[in-house]
């Protein structure tokens, strides 16, 4: 694990921050020599946003737009909002069309909007199709940027208009070709195009089968598009087929990362919002949300165990080993709903095979239920002897139809939540452990009732 | 989300099972026509081995090792044993150096060897180097296909070389540029070559400070590389500084989701090996071992219940609310602890930083620890008010020590794992539970014997 302050060279957030109350020039200096990447992990080091907004000035036009991009959303909205219109459009300035727009839906829309009418014609009508579309969509990460030739051409003119428009372009990786009426014919990379006689048209070398995504794709859907064809650059057409943006490789890895953070988070009972740099205040306020839900299930569980007061009362070895039923279940439960969770997000687990992984995570939880039954069985009776053999059974079935319950309702309820097209992982987590902490003392006390008394 | 029936046209794999029955020539040809990747969906929607052994022979050798590879790597070996190295050698002459070695790492390493020796001495050249180095690292991601020029060229002689001999490379995105002793002293994208002046020498056009990945090198370390530089392809140095593979983007974007996955599953108590395609016996087995260690640590907690037996045998209420203090623990340090775990992966949590993170996750808890402390109080007061406000002072301070300890268990749990070099996510959740219920029940029940007693 390497600390920020090595990878940024000698200079750590302390120094830059002596370094900018003295306004001193050699910050810019320092500062203009570095990447974007080390100049966003020096922000992020700091202790506030107060430190924050006392570097910004210092560091260069040219890299503050990226600089903010590779910050978490919601501390780039917080830096942002003290910007005027006229210096955010400085900022944009220097970025792509899909950056303009990843920068532009952090601000307030009427901020938005007078950025969007300072610039420059050319510039705005690029934009503004691109604001158009959800941000977690292909057509909202796409840019629109790229470089588009007409299918009647012949290579050596591809080659030539090439040369003379495509340096601006980062990452030029293919050629699109497109129709009269701009729909996607083909795509030629760039590796074929050095390699193709010079005579030949280009929609002849190009790939007519080249994978594409459609605008309003989900970005979890484009991810996979990705794994599956290995490619590094992806055309985004509209209904029409006409061709509107590319999205690239990078850009997906972003993606792929910010998915299984959110998933992992929302199984977590935790705010996909939630950062470590943000204030404790909001923190603690994100996170109370959910322990509250949970307090609600926790007292409905409770309330269950409650109807059993006679029960314990008379054999307080029940109030001992409930929590060993209920434990086992959430734990088994969680398994399952993991397995399940993130076999939808990697398209593993679709509807034509749900049923089976079903039947699969039920055996499981047989095999299980009986082996745990047994192990507990047999402890709790060694434990209690003086309850013997009735308690090790009343146990045991309890733990079998508790783990039973917790195999079912981990695999039921995130597939039963991307059916009604809630994501899967949603309070699924909280969902689970209600039902495997109430079916533990249902059936552990239930069957106490009925055996030991 | 879209079933791999449609994906792969009208050809299910009862179908082709049906084809493949009657040795109808047919499939051959359908399979022909298809993807690497719908041929490894329709293998993996098979119901066991025994089916998918049954469509094997009608896959096309030139894509049966792509289609292997979009496999589970469990189910990679299974299928693989039952090749002969001759049939091995076969498939893998169809793949890039990269993909052999996985082929090869997934088979006995006898076979391995019989497969290798039987290599082309080119391939073999190729390949031995690769299988040196860890699975997980740079060296065992890269591949050895690459174009490497000398850094005295000029950009004529490396367009004419890259003509002759480039075509053979997939996604060709740069040129590397090497001394004499293979060193890399730069890179320059394709895009880049095509707008330099033939006459210029290549060092000079060469960008010095591309970024590269040292061979021994963590893959998630690679992967951060990536993500910083927003670069499509990596080069790979030995610690001399030579050149020996790259690695493209679209390998970096498998090793991010199986990260992902992996540190999902730890949390969660799962084996990484654990897959929805293996058979029940296994998976039960893997999960076994996991609620094994988590039965040992309910029922340490249970032990610590009955130390307070004779109180709970005088106060049933106890029994009742007990369950409320340990969930609401258990929920609170599992959000800490997957935001430190994600941290730690996404390296965002680091060493010059993870005291900050500390304390401001023991903030947090502070905070809603207090919150929540108030609201069970006045809940707990009302609903048994035979016992009154005691009862809800009792459990008020058992929730706020409770919610402190998950705190600082949450975020001190993965940093020290990490420090001494074991994965953060490994049996945190485990260790945390215990932690949080112990503390839970010592607090409520400890509390409840001194003040209600």
């Amino acid at each position: 694990m390497q600390s920020p302050d090595e990878k940024t060279g000698q200079l750590d957030f302390k120094e830059a921050l002596e370094l900018a109350r003295d306004h001193s020039p050699v910050l810019s200096e320092k500062f203009s020599e570095m990447h974007c990447a080390e100049l966003s992990e020096l922000l992020l080091a700091c202790r506030d946003d107060h430190q924050r907004q006392i570097l910004i000035p210092f560091i260069p036009e040219s890299l503050l737009g990226d600089t903010l991009l590779e910050l978490p959303e919601g501390m780039q909205g917080d830096l942002l909002a003290d910007f005027a219109p006229s210096a955010i459009g400085d900022v944009v300035e220097h970025l792509e069309s899909d950056e303009v727009t990843d920068i532009l839906q952090a601000v307030d829309k009427e901020i938005a909007d007078e950025v969007i009418e300072r610039l420059e014609p050319d510039d705005r009508r690029g934009i503004e199709p691109l604001m158009a579309h959800d941000e977690e969509s292909a057509g909202g990460l796409m840019q629109a940027e790229l470089f588009k030739v007409r299918d009647d051409w012949k290579v050596e003119k591809v080659l030539n208009v090439l040369r003379r428009w495509g340096e601006e372009i980062e990452n030029l990786n293919y050629v699109y070709v497109v129709d009269a009426d701009d729909k996607l014919r083909g795509v030629v990379s760039l590796h074929v195009l050095l390699f193709c006689d010079i005579e030949a048209q280009i929609f002849d070398v190009a790939d007519g089968s080249f994978p594409r995504a459609l605008a309003g794709e989900d970005q979890e859907e484009v991810a996979h598009i990705f794994e599956k064809y290995d490619v590094l650059a992806l055309p985004v057409v509209d209904e029409e087929g006409v061709l509107i943006g590319r999205i690239t490789a990078d850009d997906i890895l972003d993606v792929v990362q910010e998915e299984a953070t959110e998933d992992m988070y929302r199984l977590a009972a935790l705010s996909d919002q939630d950062d470590l740099s943000e204030p404790i205040a909001i923190t603690a306020w994100r996170r109370g949300v959910w322990l509250g839900v949970n307090l609600c299930t926790a007292i409905l569980a409770s309330f269950v165990i409650a109807q059993f007061e006679a029960t314990i009362s008379q054999i307080v070895a029940l109030a001992i080993l409930m929590p060993i039923v209920a434990s086992m279940g959430g734990i088994a439960g969680t398994q399952t709903l993991t397995i399940i969770v993130r076999g939808i997000a990697l398209g593993r687990v679709t509807f034509s095979n749900a049923k089976r992984a079903l039947f699969k995570e039920a055996s499981v939880a047989m095999v299980t239920g009986l082996s745990f039954a047994i192990v507990i069985g047999i402890v709790a009776s060694l434990w209690f002897p003086e309850l013997g053999m009735k308690l090790g059974f009343v146990i045991a079935l309890a733990m079998l139809i508790n783990l039973c319950a917790a195999g079912l309702a981990g695999a039921l309820i995130p597939l039963t939540l991307q059916r009604i097209n809630i994501d899967p992982a949603l309070a699924s987590g909280t969902i689970l452990t209600t039902v495997t902490d109430v079916v533990g003392f249902v059936s552990f006390l239930g069957l106490a009732t009925v055996f030991l008394l």
